[in-house]
């Protein structure tokens, strides 16, 4: 393949690769390939990864403002988010996350931390039009500050989604219509008052831990394939 | 008692607040307080919440780097750190932490978030020290990339600390001198290479949600006290 401008910039100024040297290419189908650097050529020689199911879960999340937002798409990332899907909700303050700005996040987490897909990046919509398209065999489990959730270990299950709030919480309406849908699991994660992004990060390294076999429950799934 | 010159700052012209008017008041040893305003002094009234154990887990890290630092003091902070502990690794990056400016930053956070301590927060200090010094009922586990460790919720009790290394990670000797130390616990994160900060928070959400009761082993230590 041919490398872009900015990954030549990269590959050949700032990490000082040349002729014959090697790189590790994903394209978010075919795993993780070694590729042999040939002018501005990338060609694959050998695949070093199998592409893993990409059965992460998906986080619905009013965005926080600018470096939270990016703290959080990073860290989601890292930890294995399969689908980030800005919601807004009556409480949720402009302005709408911009889409590309969010992919180059992923992308940029995505080659730090040796995962071989990119989670897809969702259009900001509003909460209704989400819970209205919303699939039937997956369950939404709903962040509730109140503390009177299910136990968030009990409420897990593939495939799912977790549903943040914005600060302020979602409003009374918004918490009954969320409740009068079958999919939604009220669930608790603990007692102090978590901003967004710590409310998002906390569920995915609950799950990421679990999934990953570095909880007990679930060495049962077999390790990692990496 | 009499408000410091920021917090009547935020008080009178943030909150516009004024003579008989409420705040929550916490010193880390008292509980929260309900306060009525005079003048530039706040009359306590009410105890709202009794002083929890100051039971949460320390954390040990190699420090990154500006915005990464905050973020995680601040995210470590609402999960209920107990106590912050900058180390330096034989492949930590200068500068070293500032305690003052994470004694801000941790204030900020409890208030915020609801929490009526104060994690401590430790000067920056050598790991090779640290150990040295380490008392004998706390268990220190280890965050391993290598995944070779045992599964988070099988190593965590209480007393105990989490130990995150630097990007690059400890040095093989660095390995063996703390898997010398029978306190140690090498436990695996998971088959990502997380970040400092990422690695940090995905131990410390595990521990609280465990703690919250907001996980399904822990129902039996009972509700949160809030």
């Amino acid at each position: 393949m041919a490398l872009g401008a900015n990954q030549h910039h990269y590959v050949a100024r700032v990490m000082r690769l040349g002729q014959g040297d090697g790189v590790r290419l994903f394209n978010g189908r075919d795993g993780e390939w070694l590729a042999l650097l040939d002018g501005a050529q990338a060609v694959c020689s050998e695949r070093l990864k199998v592409q893993p199911a990409g059965n992460g879960p998906w986080l619905l999340f009013a965005p926080p403002k600018r470096d939270r937002l990016r703290f959080l798409v990073e860290k989601a990332t890292e930890l294995g988010v399969g689908r980030l899907m800005p919601v807004t909700t009556e409480r949720t303050e402009p302005p709408v996350v911009k889409t590309g700005k969010m992919r180059d996040w992923v992308q940029e987490a995505a080659e730090q931390c040796g995962r071989c897909d990119l989670p897809e990046c969702a259009e900001q919509t509003s909460l209704q039009d989400v819970l209205e398209t919303w699939p039937d065999d997956r369950s939404l489990l709903l962040c509730d500050e109140t503390g009177a959730g299910k136990p968030l270990d009990q409420a897990m299950a593939a495939p799912m989604a977790f549903l943040v709030g914005p600060e302020g919480g979602f409003t009374p309406q918004e918490f009954d219509r969320l409740r009068g849908h079958e999919m939604v699991v009220p669930v608790s994660l603990g007692s102090h008052i978590l901003r967004i992004e710590t409310a998002c990060l906390a569920a995915l390294a609950s799950w990421h831990l679990r999934s990953s076999g570095a909880s007990v429950e679930d060495t049962s799934r077999g390790a990692p394939t990496s």
